[in-house]
């Protein structure tokens, strides 16, 4: 197998974006990435998107975009794993590199939210759930993250105090994010008071509806130290993808998020690392749940630890183990397809010590950890530098 | 990059399945490969499909189906470029095991078209289109490929009728298919007389709307000869992916699919082959001038030789190069994201000399070539006994 490293990485602000298509937003972070990394051809694309179909009324997005770029021609694949679709676009054009079928790939993740053509966004969210077992019911994500937060209040002691410190913490952290969505100080009383969603989860637990992209420019290790420069190399070093029942009905335990476990546990093994070698991590908290759930599952900390941890700041920009320095789905936004990879964006950015305020001091090894829906899959890429 | 080969086959008949759901059908076909392989356990799962959102209200499909395989936990992701989604999901497939990310992948693909929820089948599939530059205006895929075959009757004189005889030829082939969705004799009358669609072409000039799943099991060749068994060894030799502006209108040359001919240049020079050595091929034959694009952009014959190629039944069974012995989209039916993975079944089923009334004798090189839209995007794929 090839090494492969990140050289390039590209970003949009993530927001509202009520005057840019999702042509304009992915064009504008492919274009990034490929000026950062210096190069300006590809012989592959990858494209990590959940539903441009029901968002934006538009499938065969790889080409399209490939094309937007002034790119027809060059291969390009879409996947998608509901809002693990960024993450799964870094492990298909890894896969690419790796087995030697390109060279240098454009990885890619987009989502349009807003502005939406014919469905609501939370119906097309909705199908990331199983419909015929949950869909069917009437119930969305909110709802399923109410369920598996209530599991672990009552498994674990976890407290409703607990679930807002990760909000008020990657609140924090997006302060010094110029690419957030919010840059707003959030306390833990402002998450309390802020209008119940689904009971124990407010409206402060939530991560938001965003239109954004996010791109990165990967290749061999070889040619990544032949394009030189002075900016540390950054290596993926670990690749692991896992699936779950993605219906809760049909889960064993509804205190562990499997998926992220056997997707972290296959990172781990791949780079040869364990979760105490982990210097900062990037994990999908689209509720506040989600990152204490993940957060255990990664191995940072024992099961029923991750709500403690909060109290004891272990997870803050300076903690133990810093968790979404970049402020996290909640404060930098979560335009589902794109999150996957923003996430890895984030910690290339860390490894190359070039993210200022928010810099996480002697970062060598960084992880991400995208999920789709309550944890019915998950992605974990480990990056370190060589 | 290490070696592939296919070692399992499987296929649901194709055709309205009022009674199958998408889980169903999937299942179906994933059973019969696994059992066909002789293998049940796997380290990966691909899965193509073009719209389930939109015709199925779900997303996060590779998770649902591992799941409901019995197979929570392992690697799954969902690819898409349209109707080239089958296609991709063996190029994803094949890049996970040759850059040893996995060992044994079950490729699949899948589209139930009938008993859509929400958007009818023809919005569904119009958003292969470009929706700002084609379908804002209304045209759906008949009027983009009768766009396209007026064009090469003008430029080449293709004939009306020489249309008609890939119809003819592939409802032959059909007759032969047990899985096929028809069983018809038709005659170049029939088409010709048969429902204006979008001038030139007829109803009978079209591909039909079809439920369908179709499963590969590939793995290493040095596990495949473990595994042993007396049939032939089939090697996956050659994979290309390419990408075109999928409006018609941003293209240079409308007489020729310019992603097929790239897809096609890239199978061959990864292969070591020429197109002199393709002993049958299935093509992407959505409708009638789709076949007679692809066999020209694949170099079967020349440009402007694929009318004329008809006449002299060139690609017929004991032609020159049969063309679609399946029966091609035509009379099998074409479940959009099934299709590429299908015709890799027929290819397989072709080399291995298992494919009964219709084989072609001495098969030891074929090739599939799946596309996407209007050609915005193509994926050929060369497989051969070693």
């Amino acid at each position: 197998m090839r090494e492969v490293a990140v050289i390039g990485t590209g970003l949009v602000t993530f927001g509202e974006m009520w005057s840019k298509s999702l042509r304009t937003l992915w064009v504008e972070a492919a274009l990034n990435a490929l000026e950062d990394a210096g190069v300006d051809r590809v012989d592959g694309i990858t494209v990590g998107c959940m539903s441009p179909g029901l968002f934006n009324g538009q499938e065969h997005l790889a080409s399209l975009l490939a094309d937007e770029l002034g790119m027809a021609g060059v291969p390009a694949m879409r996947v998608e794993s509901a809002c693990a679709s960024g993450g799964l676009a870094l492990r298909a054009g890894f896969a690419e590199v790796a087995a030697g079928l390109a060279d240098v790939v454009l990885v890619t993740g987009v989502e349009k939210m807003t502005d939406v053509d014919g469905a609501d966004a939370t119906y097309a969210l909705g199908t990331a759930a199983d419909q015929d077992w949950e869909g069917f019911h009437g119930i969305t994500f909110p709802g399923l993250y109410a369920m598996l937060a209530r599991i672990h209040m009552q498994q674990y002691g976890t407290t409703r105090e607990q679930l807002a410190k990760v909000a008020v913490k990657n609140h924090a952290n997006g302060l010094l994010n110029s690419h957030a969505q919010y840059h707003l100080k959030v306390s833990v009383d402002d998450v309390l008071s802020s209008t119940l969603v689904a009971d124990p989860l407010r409206l402060l637990d939530c991560s938001p509806i965003t239109d954004g992209a996010a791109a990165l420019v990967i290749t061999t290790v070889e040619r990544a130290r032949e394009l030189g420069g002075d900016r540390p190399l950054v290596k993926i070093t670990g690749s692991g993808l896992a699936t779950d029942s993605i219906a809760l009905a049909n889960r064993g335990d509804l205190a562990e998020l499997r998926a992220v476990r056997l997707a972290g546990e296959r990172a781990y093994a791949m780079a040869g690392r364990s979760p105490r070698d982990i210097h900062l991590a990037e994990v999908h908290d689209c509720f506040t749940i989600a990152e204490i759930l993940a957060v255990e599952a990664l191995g940072f900390f024992e099961r029923g630890a991750g709500g403690p941890a909060m109290d004891r700041n272990l997870t803050s920009l300076g903690g133990k183990i810093p968790v979404n320095p970049s402020g996290g789905l909640k404060a930098k936004g979560h335009p589902v397809g794109a999150t996957g990879v923003a996430q890895v964006v984030e910690v290339v950015t860390q490894l190359r010590g070039e993210a200022g305020q928010r810099q996480v001091e002697g970062a060598r090894v960084g992880l991400a950890q995208n999920m789709g829906g309550s944890g019915g899959s998950s992605v974990v890429h480990i990056l370190e530098v060589a």
